[in-house]
C-alpha cells in the first residue's frame, strides 16, 4: 500500500528527485519506514537513485509482469482489471480455470514469467522458458452457446496480431486455427478452453503465450520470437514485455466489445485480411488421415475449408497445417 | 474382500443355508472371524439369517446404492464398471468433474444416496431427497468437438426414457431438451457438462437425476416419481433402486456403442419417436424473450424448431418450454 503510493509519487515525479520529507508527509511513516519501502521497490527491480540531500528519484522500471506494472495506466474496463501474478508457475490456464471454476470474475488475468507446463493444443507442451515470454490466461464469460467458442479463439488471433502490428510494426498473420506468423515462423500461440453445459458457455480460459524476448536457441524449431524478427540480437535491445502486455490486453478488450455492439462479421473479415492461408497449397494432419488441396476460406464456426484436388470442398474443424513448397 | 467372498457364496446358495465351517474354508479365517464379517453385511443392509446348526442363509438384499449391488452382474463393459458410491454428496456432477480433471476413466459413474446441491440445468436446484431417488454422474470421454455435446445429451435422454419403459413398463417421454416425462410429469432431469479445447471434448460428465420411489410431497409442483407414476401408494412398494440403475447403465451402454457403429442418425430416429412435443403448441421461454408456435421438430445440433404463428421456423437453442392447450 504504501510501496505504490511511494511509487505512484516518484513516477509522477520522474524528471526530478522528491525528498524524504515529503515522502513521510504523503504516506504518514518515519523516514526509516520510507526507506524500507525503497528497498522493497528495489527488490521487484525499480532502479530508485537516492541522494542524501535531495531524496529519491526513479531512474528506471523493471520489465517484470507486476500487476503494479500492467494496470499502469491500462486502458480496460474489463480485460486484466484485476492480475494475479507468478514467478513461476505449472500452466497458467490450469490456475485461471480453477480460479473460474470458483467464480472469480470475467476480465481476471493470470500471468507468469515461467512455466513449468506451459499447455499447448490437445495436451502439447508449449515452452515457456524464464524472464523472456508472456504465459497468460484471462477468464472470459460471454453469454454463448458452447458451438461459439470458435468466435473468441478467432477474435483472440485478432486482437494478439493486431497488438503486435501496432507495437512492434511486424506484419503477424494468422495461421488457422490460432497461431501467430512472422515471417514464416511462430511467435504465438492461442489455446481456448472452456467448462459449458449444452447450450450456455459457463467461461472460456483464453490462454496466450507470446515468446518476446525469447532466443532462438531456447525455441523449438520453426518458432521465433519478436526481438528475433525485429533483428535484434543484443541482450540488452529487449522489447518492453510490460508495455507490449497492456497493448494485448487492450487489443482483446477493443475486439470483444466490438463483438457484442457489431457482432461477429467485422472479426471475421479482420481475421480473413490476415489469413496466412488462403490460397496456398497445404497439407492438413487430421486425426486419422493426411488431405491435400488449397486453402478456400474459414467458416464462422471457426472451421478451415479446403478446396481438395478434387475440386470438392472439405470442411476440416480439427487439425494441423504444413505449408507445401 | 472377505465380505465380498462371503456374500457370493450366500448368493449362489440363496435357497439354502450356508454352514459356518464351509465359509471357514473358503475364506480361510475363524468362526468368529466370520461372524464379524455376517455383521458387516447386516450392517450394509444385507438380512442374513442365522441358524446355529444350518448355518447362515442370506434372505433379503438391501436396496443400496453401493457398488457391491450395482456391479452385481452387471452386463456392461464401459459404463458403471467402476462406480463410487456416496451416502451424501454436495453434488455428484460435480465430484465426477473433479475427478474427470484428474483422469478418471470413461464410463466411472459416481452415484449418491441423497445430495445437498444437486445441480440442475443453468445453476438450478435439484430436488435431491435421501434413499428414495437416483443421483449419479458419469464420465464420457467420447472423440468428438465441443459441437457435438448434443449428441450424448439426445442419447442420455434415450437411453433413460428406454430404460424406465423396460423396468416399469410406464411411458416414458423426452421434453425438449432433456426432461423424461410420465403422464405430463417430470420424473427424470438429464445436465450434461463438459470441459473442452476449441475442436475437441476432454470430457463429459453426464448427470442423471430420477425420482424412483420419492413420494410426491418431497417434489417440486410438476415433478413425479416412478413410483407415484405406477399408482403404489403403499410405503413398502418401493421399486428397486439397484435394478432400476442397472437397467439405466446397460442401456446408456447400449446407446453409447450404437452412436460409435451405426452413427447419431438411429439415435435420433428414437428420440423423436418418443419425444413429447411434436405437433403441440408451445410457450418457449428464452433468456430474453418468449415465442409462441407449435414445435415442429429437433436439429441433429439439439435445437429445437419451432414454427411461429407466421409460418416462419426458428431455431431455439436453449429455454424452457410450456406446453399449451
Amino acid at each position: 500500500m504504501h510501496d505504490e503510493k511511494i511509487l505512484k509519487i516518484l513516477r509522477n515525479n520522474a524528471d526530478t528527485h522528491t525528498s524524504s520529507d515529503e515522502l513521510c508527509k504523503v504516506t504518514g511513516v518515519s523516514r526509516t519506514a520510507v526507506w524500507k519501502h525503497i528497498e522493497d521497490l528495489r527488490r521487484e527491480g525499480y532502479d530508485i537513485e537516492a541522494s542524501p540531500h535531495l531524496g529519491y528519484k526513479l531512474v528506471a522500471i523493471p520489465d517484470s509482469l507486476i500487476p503494479g506494472e500492467i494496470l499502469w495506466k491500462l486502458r480496460t474496463k474489463i480485460i486484466g482489471r484485476s492480475v494475479l501474478s507468478y514467478k513461476k508457475i505449472d500452466s497458467t490456464n490450469d490456475s485461471a480455470y480453477a480460479l473460474a471454476e470458483k467464480g472469480i470474475a470475467e476480465g481476471t488475468v493470470v500471468i507468469a514469467e515461467e512455466q513449468t507446463k506451459g499447455k499447448g493444443r490437445h495436451g502439447r507442451k508449449w515452452e515457456s522458458p524464464p524472464k523472456s515470454g508472456i504465459y497468460m490466461s484471462c477468464v472470459m464469460r460471454p453469454e454463448m452457446a458452447p458451438n461459439e467458442i470458435a468466435k473468441i479463439t478467432l477474435l483472440a488471433a485478432v486482437a494478439v496480431a493486431k497488438a503486435i502490428r501496432r507495437f512492434t510494426g511486424l506484419e503477424a498473420m494468422i495461421k488457422w486455427p490460432n497461431d501467430i506468423i512472422i515471417n514464416g515462423r511462430k511467435v504465438c500461440g492461442i489455446l481456448t478452453e472452456m467448462k459449458a453445459e449444452q447450450d450456455s458457455i459457463d467461461f472460456i480460459i483464453l490462454g496466450i503465450g507470446v515468446n518476446v524476448n525469447t532466443p532462438a536457441a531456447s525455441l523449438p524449431k520453426g518458432a521465433s520470437s519478436l526481438k528475433e524478427e525485429l533483428g535484434r540480437p543484443k541482450k540488452s535491445d529487449g522489447i518492453s514485455r510490460v508495455g507490449f502486455v497492456k497493448y494485448m490486453l487492450e487489443s482483446i478488450e477493443e475486439e470483444y466489445l466490438r463483438l457484442r455492439t457489431k457482432g461477429f462479421t467485422p472479426i471475421m473479415e479482420d481475421w480473413r485480411s490476415m489469413s496466412l492461408l488462403p490460397g496456398s497449397k497445404i497439407k492438413v494432419l487430421l486425426p486419422n488421415r493426411t488431405i491435400e488441396g488449397e486453402a478456400h476460406d474459414i467458416d464462422s464456426d471457426g472451421s478451415l475449408i479446403v478446396r481438395l484436388d478434387s475440386g470438392v470442398l472439405e470442411k476440416v474443424s480439427s487439425g494441423d497445417v504444413v505449408m507445401l513448397r
